[in-house]
Order: C-alpha cells, then sequence, then structure tokens
C-alpha cells in the first residue's frame, strides 16, 4: 500500500452527468484522492472509439468542492487518454468507469464504451475496473451495491493486477439485500439478436432503427451471463490480446 | 465447397471511397459474389462503435455494374450488421474488410474499425478477415498483394473458421515482390506514445490535438509485429472472448 491515499480516475460513458458516475464518485472517495474525466454527453456503445480527426476540448466543472471534474467532448477512451496525458500529474494507481446504465456482460464488452475506458488504461498497463449495472434507465437505482463495488476496488489496489489485464464487473438489477456475493467468471457466450425497423422520412427516403435483445447462447455457471441471472455479481479478468492462441497451431497448418 | 459462387459482404472503415477497398472488392470479385455495404466517410479509430440513438440510412450506390453498393451513414460494425439483417438475403460465406489504410497489428485491433468488423462477424459465427496495409496515406499502394489476399481469403472458405474466430491480416508497407510470405503470428505487444498538443482557439479555450507514435514492447518472433517489420504478411487468429483464462484462479483466491 501506498503512504498516501491511491490516486483513482474515474470516468464513464454515459457522460458526465449520469447518476451511476455519481455513485461510483461517492464509492471511491471513500477510498482515495479522485479526478473525474468523462465525456460531456453520451458515448454508449462507442465501443473503443478514439477521436483523432478533430480537437479535443476539456471543461472543468465543479459538482462539489471534494475534488477536480473535467468534462471531455470526446468517448471514455479519450477521456482516459487525456485523464492520463492532461490532467494527471502522475500515474494513477487506479482508473474505474461507470457505474453503466445497462450490462456488459458477454459480448457486451466489445461494445460498451465503459469497459474501453478500463481496458484502454489496461494498454498502459493501470489497474482498472468497469462496473455494469444490468438496468439500461437512466434512472436505475445504484444504491446498496456499494459494499461490493469498494471491495472490489480495495482488493485491486491491495494485489494490483498483472499487465494488460482489467476487471469487467457486472451487478445484477435487484436490491443490494439479494446479492448472494461476488463470483469470478469468464466471459459468455451470446450475441445481439437485431433487427433494423424501416421508416420512410418525409423526404420518402428509408431509414432504420435498430432494435433488439441480447441472446445468451447457453448459460454454464462459470459465466457471467449465469452469474447476474442467478443474483451473483460477476468479476471477469480481461486481457488485451484477442489472439486466439489454440488456433494458432491450426492455421499454421494451413500451409500459406 | 457450395456449388454457387461463395457470398462475401465486404466492407472496410475509411469508407467508400476508399482506394483499399476498391482494391479488395476486386479482389474478391474474382471470388465469389460480391456485395458492398461500406461507411459514406471515414470511420477510423471509432472501434467496435455501433450506432444505436440515432437511425441509419443506406444509400445503394453504382461504380460498376458487376455488384450491388451501398453506402451507410454509421460506422464499419454498422455496416455489417446492416449488410446481414437488411441488405442481404441470405448469410454471407465470408465477410472481408479492408484494406485498411494503417496497420491493425499489435493492440492497434482493439481502435481499428476495420477488425471491428471482421469481429462483429465473428460474434455472429461467419468466416471473417480484416486485410490492412501498414501505410496511413489515403494513396497509399495497394498493387502487388492481390495473389496473398486472394489466397487467405480461398483458403478461409475452404477451411472454415471456428465459431468466433476471425483472422487479422497486415501487410508490410513494401513492394509485393519483397514479400518474403505470410506468418501466423500472435498479436504482438505495444502501445501509443501520445501527446496532447494544447493550442489556443479564437474565443480564448484549450484544445487538444492527439499526435504519437506506435511503440512496439518487444517485436518477439512469433508476433504480428516482428512479421511485418520482417517483410512478411501476418495472420493473426482473433477470438471474441477476452477472458483472461489464466488469471481466474489467481481471481478466486482474492477471497471475495
Amino acid at each position: 500500500m501506498k503512504e498516501n491515499k491511491p490516486l483513482i480516475l474515474v470516468t464513464n460513458d454515459d457522460g458526465i452527468t449520469a447518476n451511476g458516475l455519481r455513485k461510483l464518485i461517492s464509492i471511491m472517495q471513500s477510498i482515495g484522492e479522485v479526478v473525474v474525466v468523462a465525456p460531456d454527453k453520451p458515448q454508449s456503445g462507442m465501443g473503443h472509439a478514439v477521436t483523432v480527426t478533430t480537437p479535443l476540448m476539456l471543461k472543468q466543472v465543479h459538482n462539489d468542492n471534494r475534488h477536480p471534474e473535467y468534462s471531455c467532448n470526446g468517448t471514455s477512451v479519450d477521456c482516459v487518454k487525456m485523464g492520463l496525458k492532461v490532467v494527471l500529474k502522475r500515474i494513477p494507481d487506479l482508473v474505474v468507469s461507470g457505474i453503466n446504465h445497462g450490462s456488459n456482460a458477454s459480448v457486451n464488452i466489445l461494445y460498451s464504451g465503459t469497459m474501453a475506458a478500463a481496458i484502454e488504461a489496461a494498454i498502459e498497463n493501470i489497474p482498472a475496473i468497469g462496473f455494469s449495472l444490468n438496468n439500461f434507465s437512466p434512472h436505475a437505482n445504484f444504491d446498496g451495491f456499494e459494499q461490493y463495488i469498494e471491495k472490489i476496488a480495495r482488493r485491486v489496489l491491495e494485489n494490483g493486477l498483472p499487465p494488460a489485464t482489467c476487471l469487467n464487473v457486472n451487478i445484477p438489477d435487484v436490491n443490494g439485500s439479494e446479492i448472494k456475493g461476488i463470483k469470478v467468471a469468464r466471459q459468455g457466450k451470446g450475441l445481439w439478436n437485431e433487427t433494423y425497423e424501416e421508416r420512410i422520412d418525409p423526404f420518402k427516403r428509408n431509414y432504420y432503427w435498430i432494435t433488439g435483445f441480447f441472446e445468451s447462447a447457453g448459460e454454464e455457471e462459470d459465466t457471467d451471463v449465469w452469474a447476474i441471472k442467478n443474483n451473483y455479481i460477476s468479476v471477469v479478468p480481461v486481457h488485451i490480446d484477442m489472439t486466439s492462441h489454440q488456433m494458432i497451431a491450426k492455421l499454421k497448418e494451413w500451409g500459406f
């Protein structure tokens, strides 16, 4: 443990005014010195997007006097990059992202701006955690999970994380008292069963709204999808290496 | 092999007019029936972003009479989703993305819209390949690599790919005659060494341009970074599971 309070960079992808971010800030304030850099507007579903062709702006905002807070006109990944390269004077001990309004279990990790922020920190070998609640509503209730979030963050500060690794934490949408505990899990299988609803605009052009629902492909007991469904908070260790190592030998047999 | 010509969905993230896409289309036309759905403007660095809060539009464009071609006002992932759910009448045999103007080796896979398109197809269990040339210029020369791209695509059509798997193919920026061959590799380690250049706008506000360069963290011989540097075309098998399986046992010892 450090002598000083740990420095914690807090971000999200739902934007700086989101309830989930406010809750995460308040929990992190009990653990360490908090600096917030978060998007000035919702950036959900932006995956690991980074702004490279237009300049970015930072705006200092003050929601209370306990910590510096900046809004950024970019994505969650931009917020982490600007937090690390522009705002903070030293490398933070922890980067946390969320609490996302909506699950980032299973393949949702790939679309998630919340997890992209944590993954961006992992690329920089800084311990990071993305937190998500399985409720997409902007009015979701984030009360009752504080002890679990604090516990997970403290464990990461105590133990560290291996290089290039972060945690994907998903919270079931139940009352805090119904939580059965924290379960270490792997990324479950599944996909979005989507359709595009076609409409016609006043200029007779077709346009399409995406609609759909997440479809789990089997819920084995060791997956995050199973954990959430069974009232556990899931913790999936995530690595930035996307190589299918088991496919390498097979691919070599193809005789390129 | 199918009786009919294989159906190939072609997309990219540099936009429908990019030279790299034009080259990829012409190569795929020698292999199968081509349908193009590509962004109507550059969508580089958009990662796995998907458009959920605004509607999308498709516009049929005709660059020649050999295949249907659509531009879409979304990201590369939107293009794959709309290709699969709106445009195509049957599941394609192959989804190819690129040829990207710029390398997507190492961690660039995480930022890459080109690879996100291939990964989106992998989520749907459709064989997919992302192709990238290690040259960011819009005027990059894509000639001379045709035989390699065709070979890789044909091998995937012949052998298929396991579920949830796609290929990340990166081509060194040399003359085709200098290519030493195709090398199966793993995702190399590295990160972007970035700084934000600060300027002041006419209204006295600070704004920031991202600048930087990719920094490899060691170039072991089995990585994509090594392969490209040594004039090989790298082929990395990619899996959508980001779980750090080796971390699971350790994390369980934390005693949540």
